[in-house]
């Protein structure tokens, strides 16, 4: 069962509220997916992020295909049992690991033959291969295998590496075919880089495919923010009004707010859990660094706005000693912190669509966050 | 206010049961105390700490004293405040970790010149300053500066160390006696090391100061577990049967419930949190390494007799995933569980002692844990 229901939809842009449902549960979007990149989002015992209001995460097929494989986590009751998280989990292809951490790679028309980023060995990585790992895992909702694409890149390259996306979605969805469970859906990606024919090309041929629900991929790999803007208005123009769509590895708060405004329904990103890890916290009046000498004796929390176990419990002096002096426990607590901020921030973004605010709510981010970039890639 | 009281006095051994009352809460002993060396006891929110049935840990004055520093501390509320901890504090003086981790330093009379593990400046501790810093920090329970004998160490180089102690003891309480305050309590440390009559020279001696509590100094550094017991028995002869009896930084699951056997109330010791880090974790069938291979695909919790939170939710074969993958969640669940076991353990002494079984379940503990012996120091 997999089910895209809007309720509400702005009535001065594109952003829309809507409710996906699943044997497993209901989310609501726009959502926010915390990345639990092998199989643990960073610190997080799974209640935490439960409490914190989260209802899906995402997981990394490539770490986890790696370590430790899928065929143990099959056997020890697939990932959701794994990892002990009773929520969502969309699970992506390990396409975008194999281009980021692969010392090693080589695309040929059958897949993506690479070396471990652990050990160096190789593998080899198909739209066939990552689909069946991905059923192992049990991954609510699966991503196809696309190219990644840089930028910039030549009209030439990208109208190849946006073909092959295109004939792995294909070899996907017929494998799927054969496969299909009622319990795990299918998300095709538009590719086309950062040429307005080739992404208008890419979509119109990825939503012919009938997917549970579309990405849009290769985006935020450095190109100018209209550029990006106007690739993710062409590929919402062909999805499916009825149709979940998800912006991969998206963003700054002032990023997510921009997708929303675009019809995004789907967001996933390491910022809150990367930041949180390297001292660096969203607040209410932008960004803080819990490492500056300045907060040494410094009584306040965080955000004094903030409402999280964090912000009402210490204060920025305790947690710059305890960055300072590498305590683990800083890692939990700034990542809670970043991780409620997230939540609230979608809590938010639905509050302004239902009242028409979306607007007021971007000038407001982008008057904190409009200088910040995001440069988790 | 600092009040013992004794609720049950076995029949068999010397082993009691006891409260120890104070301003900020009652403990009951035998108590074990988790380490908390920077201001937190490592990867744990107190709050999770408190929900496992700790009532009192220990934080380290050395480390506090050189970051964030006592004025700092003191500034942002004292130490309870400053880390959240709504329960008890003891804070040991510095001098065992001035011996064991500074790279430099010279005892003389008036106390201990050492340089910073941390950035080699020059600092020196002594009776006084480590009083001051103690109450700059706030703590429920303060220990007195002593010196630190190494095992073997000649009979006169041990006599004139135990002859320091006991001057600084003197100047500790003459001090104490001057800024006394109704919320903080002080212990006194015999010494003495392995010397049957300097343990009674030292016994004798400090128990006749009045401090609010005794503890024994110098025990678990390396020497036979003969000599340990007979030290321990020899001191815990002289302190007055109303006043709590403190042995420092012991110790195993069998070292403990040897000590209570003897007459001790207080505990702390590195162990449980330390080798949870480590990978190694306290079962009821003795210890667990879960870096085997053999747990690859073990669906079992880390001890299935166990009810902690681990134990109810993760299997090993997850932890083994997650400590292969440095996850840092892993330190989290591995604490959780060995300060839960040490916990429990403190609950089936209190109950042994209560129907006079303490033998028997010294036998169990043997079974599993004699071969055992505590490296940490």
């Amino acid at each position: 069962m997999f089910n895209f229901q809007i309720i509400y939809q702005s009535k001065k842009t594109l952003a829309r509220i809507g409710k996906i449902i699943t044997h497993r549960g209901v989310i609501e979007t726009p959502v926010f997916m915390p990345v639990g990149t092998q199989g643990t989002v960073k610190t997080m015992p799974p209640e935490v992020i439960a409490s914190l209001g989260y209802t899906i995460i995402l997981s990394n097929t490539y770490h986890l295909y790696l370590r430790p494989g899928p065929d143990i986590i099959y056997e020890l009751g697939g990932l959701h049992k794994f990892i002990n998280w009773k929520k969502l989990i969309l699970t992506d292809s390990g396409g975008f690991q194999v281009y980021s951490l692969s010392q090693f790679r080589k695309i040929t028309e059958e897949g993506i033959l690479f070396k471990s980023h652990i050990d160096g060995s190789e593998h080899f990585l198909t739209p066939i291969t990552t689909m069946e790992i991905q059923r192992k895992l049990g991954s609510d909702i699966m991503m196809v295998l696309d190219t990644c694409i840089p930028y910039p890149l030549s009209y030439e390259e990208t109208k190849i590496l946006t073909d092959l996306t295109h004939k792995w979605a294909v070899e996907s969805l017929e494998y799927w075919q054969r496969h299909k469970n009622e319990k795990q859906a299918v998300f095709g990606i538009i590719q086309g880089g950062m040429y307005e024919n080739l992404r208008k090309y890419s979509a119109k041929f990825i939503t012919s495919l009938e997917f549970d629900g579309y990405a849009i991929g290769g985006l935020s790999v450095g190109e100018p923010l209209e550029i990006r803007n106007q690739m993710m208005e062409i590929s919402v123009n062909y999805i499916p009004h009825n149709k979940p769509r998800y912006v991969m590895g998206i963003g700054t708060p002032l990023d997510i707010i921009e997708a929303v405004i675009r019809g995004i329904d789907m967001f996933d990103c390491v910022l809150p859990t990367r930041n949180a890890r390297r001292g660096t916290v969203f607040t209410s009046t932008g960004l803080l660094s819990i490492k500056n000498a300045s907060f040494k004796s410094d009584s306040l929390p965080l955000d004094p706005e903030c409402e999280c176990y964090t912000c009402r419990n210490y204060s920025r002096g305790y947690l710059r000693h305890l960055f300072h002096a590498k305590e683990l426990l800083v890692y939990y607590l700034l990542t809670l912190h970043n991780l409620f901020y997230y939540a609230k921030l979608m809590e938010h973004i639905k509050i302004a669509i239902k009242t028409e605010t979306l607007e007021e709510l971007r000038g407001n981010l982008a008057e904190y966050y409009s200088k910040y970039v995001d440069n988790s890639k």
